[in-house]
């Protein structure tokens, strides 16, 4: 369990009062409704502040220490321009194989080490749970970019906030997962957070890719109304955000039964004829073929915004931690 | 075609007439000799303040994302050294093999995603045409820091901004090219841009390593004196400019015969000393053989202070390009 | 040798006469025992600067080019919450198999070229004498990170300044050194600048991994007090600075041997119950199996603030070199 409040670099003090001051961002278990709203706030006003004078110095003098164990360019650049846009500086290390790890150092002696010099540390890692395993080694907040088949709690963040950034709610929403529902780990973190609001779930995968029951089942304790289908048709129409992920040809048993199915999860103009003119089309990037590149202008295409989102949730959660929003 | 004008952060929007806001920098070709004069005053300044003050904060709050899809350490820490003197930051992506990339994203979407967290991107990419594949996709300015066989402008510029700073001007000048000149880009790009001035040019070369007859014809038409040698004595004591490319063993069909042209085509003190007092030694390094370290101290060896003044003319082109110059 | 002042940016002037300024750092050879207490006085000031206000612009506008020929997380990272935690901007070259180098460059044209873009360069070279090579090359200060089987005079700093601030004093001490002392380049460099003070030395090892007899011969000329063991128990009793380091299995013949030796080199919480209550255990880190982590909490457990304690030796030299300090 990571601790619930430590010690990041507070030189007046003040701070200390500040709700998140000092918490690690593991999982998105940890997030109540409020506490959403909440980030959502300051994700926003971030928004706000980058639009308006693009760098502010709301932590200037502070050091983000990113250790990716696994290379992730899109999720360590994010975090890299989030704290370079606060202010802050950032020791970016993406080198593991070859560094203290390669001569059988512990990850909580790596962590101990980085503290020192660090203020945050950011940590992605393949194996499950070496980030609870971090937050509890280290005396100054973690936050998870993504720990093996764990969770990515980051990404559901800037999922959900670009939901409500581009449809101004949570609720009332129906939301379509496309494709790769069984090992997408971003759908089933997404669909977590929003179990925290009055929306509903369509899912739409090949049979051997469905929603796993045990998610299911966990959602449908918390009263949140799911449907499951094997192709968009139905769904479609009444959807407000469709969310896309890939569905890879190594998940399937030869190429014939791939090829067959693939077409009804690949995403292009002509099939979203079909849709609503005021909804959003989500996908957590790399896209390969599971959404043509003729539909990258319809205004409906939110996926490069939501790398956009990403920027200030994490703008956002890396001031929080540090005791300034 | 790179698009005219972009549209980098401009929180108080005052900087949309600066002439290069917005533009992207993709080939030599782009350049009039005014366009010429106005970079090499703007690096011209850069020049003074950074030998004045070291760095200046005149990009504060800009974030440039450096992508090298293939190594080159040089020209990357030319560009951060560019940024950081500035009062910039940095994205520095260079590990593109282990990014979205290898996952079989496309050029524009890892550039689309990039833009969502930088003012303006830094491209290097082995394939010819990349550059200005990347600068259609993207939103905000893009520099090409050399696309393969393509072009290097930022090399070009640098090396006719050395001529100007050392010689004071670009008319009227005497330039031997000594060495491969037939693969040798930057030899290529920068006679381009002699040819935009009133100068002659001297190729010296080994017979399977000569100025390609299209550039040599493409300059012609411009009016561009040339002459062709294969040995250096008849050109050297008139030059004014030397510059100097690597000839690579591998070019040659045998060993025998690249040791019997080598030696035509290595500089030393001795070589030197029939070359005029007031005149400069150029090479793009690294050097390997082609110039004698006996010769590094002569004041006419200028290849260091050449890589200094690229530092200065890509502070000048990435302040240009945000509408700070 | 290097060269005894050189000239890094100074745009006012009026540092030079900073006694440190434009100096290299690259042995522990070249440190007096009044130049021990002034590093130890400017990196006591960067602790305290640090733990008030945790960064502070006092190498605002500077720039360090560090460049790791082999990889070190540890130490690179240190330099470059260093340079950050001064204000200053990193330029942070790890690829190097990568670079120009693979390309045939030599190391003094490498540094002539990162010397144009920085004010101060830290390499980190697998060849003896590496350091002294580039700093006679360059006209900024060069600070040697560790030259194989050379020396690594910034972790030797770290290592009397951790004694200094944990114990107050550098006199009257006594410093077992426990494991491979004869491969173990940190226990070579610490007893030479011990050697300055008035302490003694008890070295601890198996017979195959003693400390070397040159080295013993060196301080014993200096007047050192020192004394050879094969196990603990009877030094540890009187022991003010226990210095563990790991005993690889490479070092021996057979795995027999080892596995009837290791044990007597490491160290637990029960162990320690024979050692005084105030002293410290210290480490180069990593760590592997060579100190239990039950022992981790004991106050006396030195090894993780003495990474801290690097940060600050580390600030101080940098501000040093720069004429700041």
């Amino acid at each position: 369990m990571p601790s619930p409040t430590k010690n990041p670099h507070l030189p007046f003090g003040d701070q200390r009062s500040a709700p998140w001051y000092g918490k690690d961002i593991i999982s998105v278990k940890q997030f109540s409704r409020s506490d959403l709203e909440y980030i959502f706030g300051v994700a926003h006003e971030m928004r706000v502040m980058v639009e308006r004078v693009g760098t502010f110095d709301l932590l200037k003098g502070k050091i983000l220490a990113s250790i990716f164990y696994e290379p992730s360019t899109r999720t360590s650049s994010s975090f890299i321009a989030a704290m370079e846009r606060l202010g802050g500086n950032v020791i970016n290390i993406n080198e593991v194989r070859y560094s203290s790890v390669a001569k059988g150092e512990s990850l909580p002696d790596t962590i101990k080490t980085l503290e020192c010099y660090a203020d945050v540390i950011v940590i992605r890692h393949p194996e499950l749970g070496s980030a609870a395993k971090a937050a509890e080694a280290a005396h100054k907040p973690v936050i998870n970019a993504g720990d093996g088949v764990g969770e990515h709690p980051t990404q559901a963040l800037l999922d959900a906030f670009t939901i409500r950034e581009e449809l101004g709610r949570m609720d009332d929403l129906t939301v379509t997962m496309l494709g790769d529902l069984k090992y997408g780990r971003t759908v089933h973190s997404l669909s977590r957070l929003l179990s925290l609001y009055n929306s509903r779930l369509h899912y739409v995968s090949p049979e051997i890719l469905r929603m796993p029951p045990e998610i299911i089942a966990e959602l449908e304790a918390k009263g949140m109304r799911q449907t499951e289908h094997r192709t968009l048709d139905q769904a479609l129409p009444e959807t407000d955000v469709l969310y896309v992920t890939r569905v890879q040809r190594e998940r399937f048993e030869s190429e014939e039964v791939y090829e067959s199915v693939k077409s009804a999860y690949v995403l292009d103009k002509n099939i979203m004829s079909a849709a609503k003119s005021k909804m959003i089309v989500m996908h957590p990037l790399p896209r390969v073929t599971e959404i043509s590149t003729d539909f990258d202008d319809d205004p409906r295409a939110a996926y490069f915004r939501q790398m956009e989102y990403g920027l200030y949730v994490r703008m956002a959660l890396l001031a929080m931690v540090l005791g300034k929003a």
